[in-house]
């Protein structure tokens, strides 16, 4: 059978490399700083409602983040939170911003032999900067043909990306942590999805049941396993 | 003569709608919010060097602005600024990703002719979200035939667009009102630039002397002048 050509698209945070563990140790540093305030539930409950209600307004990201972590500190503290502490927030975010990126496992071989054979889309959302450095750090940027840093990923910023890159939905698959941003929107435009879930999955990107694609959507394990997908597809 | 296809590429903030005049209006409100801790000159100063030292950490836009100037307001306070007043900061912040998008004279009839002639791309750097929607409010998105919203407008930026779009620089003319980000890079590159200051240059973006590139660089009073330049230049 022949080979036909098929373009991956891969997410960046929690796919490529490691992201949520990262703010989850912000947010056992932001509890404690705040124990004096509220428990660590209402802590999260309320930090997690001022993001999502800063969503439109910052967009996905650090430094949204870090904005939204010190409006809730001084609300939850009525106004008693110092200067000092406020500060440590801050640096939260410039920590976060400042740290190394640790890919995970089978990234780096999984990625150098999909792109001798196919064309390779990195698609995330987040701060334009802080994704380009992350970019940069993993190494990974050789292997790409196009980077769409983008501010949502709907139906909407797929087709158009596809459309951009002469890519038939159909001849596509995308490969993710997140069945929101990474998965629904592309077996929506006819594409095929392999869903490869991290550890953590921040609140805002949890869905509760699994799509229904048959021969479009796959749920992996692993990184690992998306080279043995790839070949099926390009030869289907 | 034959018309040859001349590409035209457009900056946002301070060429198609006002911006520095919103931030102008934001540091007179920081100002006085630390008035009782130093003089406004002091407050410029330091909140200039915070942001130019955050500046690769940030990059460009409205919230790393805010963030840098919470962390300038407790440096400048020596941590004695009140939860309350640094509430305000992230107010001004707010204030300015909701303010309304007002166009420069002229450029709604400018750009809306010249997109009947010339494929227009509109090239800004700044918080992604925070550009789209900008863009979103300007209405003037049907213009352009492609939005790029880069971290940095340096020539190897430039070279990508341009390759990325088939536009050859000798067919480019890039409208703007920053020598450094949207002029000096496309003349380095062999590209026309047509300079259009705006009231207030941010400090960041100030060059010191005006480029020499004969019959590639011009100087405009307005956005009127655009298109019988680049009459001209589609027809050389």
């Amino acid at each position: 059978m022949p080979i036909r050509d098929l373009a991956i698209g891969f997410d960046a945070d929690d796919t490529l490399w490691h992201n949520e563990n990262i703010f989850e140790h912000v947010h056992v540093r932001y509890r404690t700083l705040l124990s004096r305030f509220h428990d660590a539930v209402t802590v999260d409950r309320t930090l997690f409602a001022t993001e999502m209600r800063n969503l439109e307004r910052y967009g996905y990201g650090v430094k949204g983040f870090t904005l939204s972590a010190i409006e809730t500190a001084i609300e939850l503290s009525a106004g008693q939170i110092s200067a000092d502490e406020i500060r440590q927030i801050l640096h939260l975010g410039q920590d976060m911003l400042a740290h190394p990126v640790e890919l995970l496992d089978g990234v780096a071989e999984v990625i150098g032999s999909l792109a001798s054979a196919h064309r390779l889309l990195l698609i995330t959302k987040g701060d334009l900067r802080d994704q380009e450095r992350k970019l940069s750090k993993s190494g990974l940027s050789v292997h790409f043909s196009h980077i769409e840093i983008v501010s949502e990923k709907d139906p909407t910023t797929y087709e158009r990306i596809l459309r951009r890159h002469g890519v038939a939905p159909q001849r596509f698959l995308m490969v993710g942590n997140s069945l929101k941003s990474d998965i629904l929107p592309v077996l929506a435009l006819g594409g095929s999805a392999a869903y490869v879930p991290y550890a953590i999955t921040w609140g805002a990107e949890k869905v509760d049941t699994l799509p229904k694609a048959e021969g479009r959507f796959f749920q992996l394990p692993s990184v690992r396993d998306v080279p043995t997908l790839a070949q099926t597809l390009a030869m289907s």
